[in-house]
């Protein structure tokens, strides 16, 4: 059976994934780039999204790097895909990432509103589906072959996937700055430690990388 | 001017410092014994806590053992000091700690119900107070002389010096775990880190100690 996969996925030393205030200037709210300031020097990030040949290959990009081996398809909530809320106004939106987005695999975008599917340059097919966890990752799955699938946020997906014990492989970047506020990953989640073994380090960039993986 | 400073202070992945529903027989609530497991075989636990002769020497040990060095006076809440509530029944309760207290300083206990003085053996002596933390302080500072003054716990208290802006050196463990509910640290200290310079670091036990000083 294929793993579902958590990668790269930053919460704040009080808990929080993504500030408050999402907008289109601001995809993490008023947590600006601080939670993923360790990122961006990454030779994962600099090739993979932004198409620059350079970066840093230290513990942080070999970690970072693991995110896209093996993945057949990404399941994502609607707050990952854009700032929009309720219906959609238009269908000109298709995500942050431009033209070819990194993902290269289907993509599954859940969302109360679904709308016509889309096909992107590189590989990447976003998904509007209005579906449960269990059905999101049916049809993940069947997209996604032999392949793992990976869930990318935003934290209220996480934690749904989570909450119903679906996720196989959970990475968490605990970034140690007080957000405050914002959307928190673990509330709900009490004793989810008990069901993983869990795996720690912290790296130069000040960041702590924790795994936690079925025993 | 002496230092303000928080040692050993463990917190769950999700922020908890204490479970909820403290007891007599759970002085940490639902927590049990979970976010100090990585403290109880070092030999700072068992030689000062336990009066034992052993216990490990590792780099959790070499960090928790700084808890003590240089301090002049303790501060802690009622709720470090005893699961009472409200006014006291009697004046038979002197801690967890038996005759003879790891602290050997004077210990202020901040209270609403104040009550008399107790000289322990070892050179402690609790004292009962009912102040702000900056008027707890004056008094702590007075008694320390030269010496530092460590904020002990528990959460309400550590957040509300915090909060004020009366630490230097705030050693927080991060416990990989996900107690759910219980006291929270982090609460109403949006942008603590932006005060501080932080280091972290993970140990062979699976905590992250994180340090913030003041740069």
């Amino acid at each position: 059976m294929s793993r579902v996969r958590v990668h790269n996925f930053a919460v704040s030393i009080d808990g929080f994934a993504t500030g408050e205030g999402q907008s289109l200037d601001a995809p993490f709210g008023h947590a600006g780039t601080r939670l993923h300031e360790w990122f961006f020097g990454t030779r994962t990030f600099q090739q993979q999204v932004l198409g620059k040949p350079d970066g840093s290959t230290g513990a942080d990009d070999a970690i970072a790097r693991t995110w896209n081996d093996g993945i057949g398809a990404e399941i994502m909530g609607r707050n990952k895909f854009g700032p929009q809320r309720g219906p959609w106004e238009d269908h000109d939106w298709n995500g942050w990432w431009g033209p070819n987005p990194p993902f290269h695999t289907p993509a599954f975008i859940l969302t109360h509103h679904p709308r016509p599917s889309v096909e992107m340059e590189g590989g990447t097919t976003f998904h509007f589906i209005d579906a449960t966890p269990q059905e999101a990752l049916r049809q993940a799955r069947e997209a996604a072959g032999d392949l793992d699938v990976r869930i990318g946020g935003g934290p209220t997906t996480v934690r749904a996937f989570l909450a119903e014990d679906l996720v196989d492989h959970l990475h968490i970047v605990v970034v140690p700055i007080v957000l405050g506020r914002g959307e928190r990953l673990w509330d709900g989640l009490e004793g989810l430690d008990q069901r993983f073994q869990v795996e720690s380090v912290t790296t130069p960039s000040g960041v702590t990388h924790m795994t936690y993986t079925r025993p």
